[in-house]
């Protein structure tokens, strides 16, 4: 997507070295636009342990780079021991993170394979390459399948613009192009809809205000940030035509958990007659658990994180306390919005119900046997 | 209530001098205690319309005090027309406070029976006096009445801690003493009921994370910030039993406009079957209007207060911008929360269910013949 009228990607090899790999520093956003290079598989490790890279589709890709850096430094060191520590350092970066488990795990199936450090060093950049088209590729599916929701919204209004409320960023420096909440969104925008989005600013990390706002600020859509507190009131006065967001874990039952403040919206959308969708590639559902509520447990997180906020000051980024020092604070970092709540979920093969009879039929091949 | 173990409230005439207003200036709270003497009506105006003082309740306090400050200054003159010029002028500081202009001419009802400057003083100090006396106790008796339902609460879980959650400062920072939310809080800690307080930030101005968590920690009361995004979460996990919060306006059906935000944690209270009080002195009531939806026009407010946040960095106070600096923001002061969702209106005399016929019975001689 465009950042200062130019396309990007989260993550990518670089064309002047392709042993580096380019990433955007998100850490400095919205106030300051860093590209940074990584050279070895340490300083992937620490770029996704430190969150230059966040978002569960983005860590992915950077695991599966990680990775094809890690047959280079193989390479040179003629050993494929450097491969396994490399894998385990990868995987241990953001325990929770399913996709990175899962990319590392699909590296290793397949430089195994190679019979030289140089046929590794291929095979791995030919996967990794692979690991971050498909991530694209899903989100790309995901914003045609969400377009056509907002496009009809957009005739039911006569062309009137349609608002569309998200929360957080599961926009595209979440994922490798296109995001998915974002995507339909943007891809709308691209067939001319006359759109306009409020974006939740999502405490404590404010994702949406420092992430979302600037995706959309650089993509030309019109949008307006909000406090999390606001978007009941935009729902009782027609101001939110649907919702979209994205999800961190999904259930078979179709329950969805997502960063904290989802439900809230949900229930708003609900009491307002407003639909509410949830965007995702397919690796987000949990095909083995079905009540959210009860079976996902939602981390806590460091309360500082509440305590403090990060922001631009005198041209620093700088963090300053808003609770009383000694007051203590609680930190949650997701909640889970039932399946009743939610009018469909936007996936890379189609829009279906959240339910299990639905999910099921639309992944057939996942769904055990019972 | 306390600060540092000592009495106060947010308002006094300062002992030292009869002449001179002192109040607790909140711009900086939690993190400077800051006591300011006012000694004219320029320098009260200047108070409320900066935000030294704020609240309904303290707001009408501090118009009666600033009346009796402009009769001090008319004697000075010997001028009725200073009383009438500082009427206006308080009257004119936050327009949409419906308790200023009651105090201000509930004053000027007063003093126009003094005959003499002395006795128009005197007067004046009287009525300031009774105004904010009144105030307190209004608040104290909310916090009777409302302290009751917590001590029921308290025995259906057989001693263990009421975890009450509240939104904005409804505390004793905004009225005289006790508060109207919070009152009941206080009551129920000091009859010896073991509870625990979660408190909204509450974006953009962070009244929850600034003032009532700073009104909390001085009353030795445990409690907890979360970010207004966590509500549901607990909700949903059975770690709230009540929600009470305060209101800037209800009407005759009882819907509820209060600090934005409110409705979604009512929306959430109702869907885990939590009870949802609304604490509020009778002066809240609008008896003119019955759809508060429809009907009560909500404040928007300036956008740099969505965009920036104040907060203690290298021990001074500092504001950081948390968006794109080109990203527009959106400041919708309050919603309202409809009769539906709320489980009782607890006022100064006694709790009534949310409706125009309990309202009504409650307060007869308020409400008009139709």
């Amino acid at each position: 997507m465009k950042v200062q009228d130019k396309n990007y990607r989260t993550i990518w090899i670089k064309d002047e070295d392709e042993k580096v790999i380019s990433i955007i520093d998100q850490r400095f956003l919205p106030h300051r636009f860093i590209i940074e290079d990584l050279h070895t598989v340490s300083e992937m490790v620490h770029a996704i342990e430190d969150m230059h890279v966040r978002g569960a589709g983005l860590i992915g890709a950077a695991a599966g780079y990680g990775m094809y850096l890690a047959t280079i430094e193989a390479g040179n060191r003629n050993s494929f021991d450097h491969i396994l520590a490399s894998a385990d350092a990868l995987k241990a970066t953001r325990p929770t993170a399913v996709n990175l488990e899962w990319a590392v795990n699909r590296q290793l199936n397949a430089i195994v394979q190679g019979k030289t450090a140089n046929e590794r060093i291929t095979i791995a950049r030919k996967m990794a390459t692979l690991i971050a088209q498909e991530d694209a590729e899903f989100c790309r599916r995901i914003g045609i399948h969400g377009a056509a929701i907002i496009e009809q919204i957009s005739k039911r209004k006569r062309g009137k613009a349609v608002n569309i409320l998200t929360h957080c960023n599961a926009g595209w420096l979440a994922f490798v192009d296109y995001g998915s909440a974002t995507a339909p969104i943007y891809e709308a925008f691209e067939r001319g809809v006359d759109l306009h989005v409020w974006v939740d600013e999502t405490r404590p990390r404010n994702q949406g205000a420092s992430l979302t706002a600037w995706e959309l600020m650089n993509q030309g859509i019109p949008h307006t940030v909000i406090v999390d507190n606001a978007g009941g009131h935009l729902m009782q006065h027609s101001l939110v035509d649907m919702v979209i967001t994205g999800a961190d874990r999904v259930t078979l039952a179709g329950d969805v958990a997502n960063k904290i403040g989802t439900y809230l919206k949900a229930l708003a959308a609900h009491d307002n007659g407003i639909p509410f969708y949830v965007a995702l590639p397919s690796s987000t559902f949990d095909w083995d658990i079905h009540d959210g509520v009860k079976d996902i447990h939602i981390e806590e997180r460091n309360p500082d994180e509440v305590k403090y906020i990060y922001g631009l000051c005198d041209n620093e980024i700088k963090k300053v306390l808003i609770t009383p020092l000694d007051s203590p604070a609680g930190n949650y970092g997701f909640d889970v919005t039932p399946a009743r709540l939610i009018s469909g979920l936007i996936t890379e093969r189609g829009i279906c119900l959240a339910n299990e009879e639905h999910i099921s039929k639309m992944y057939a091949e996942n769904v055990k046997e019972i």
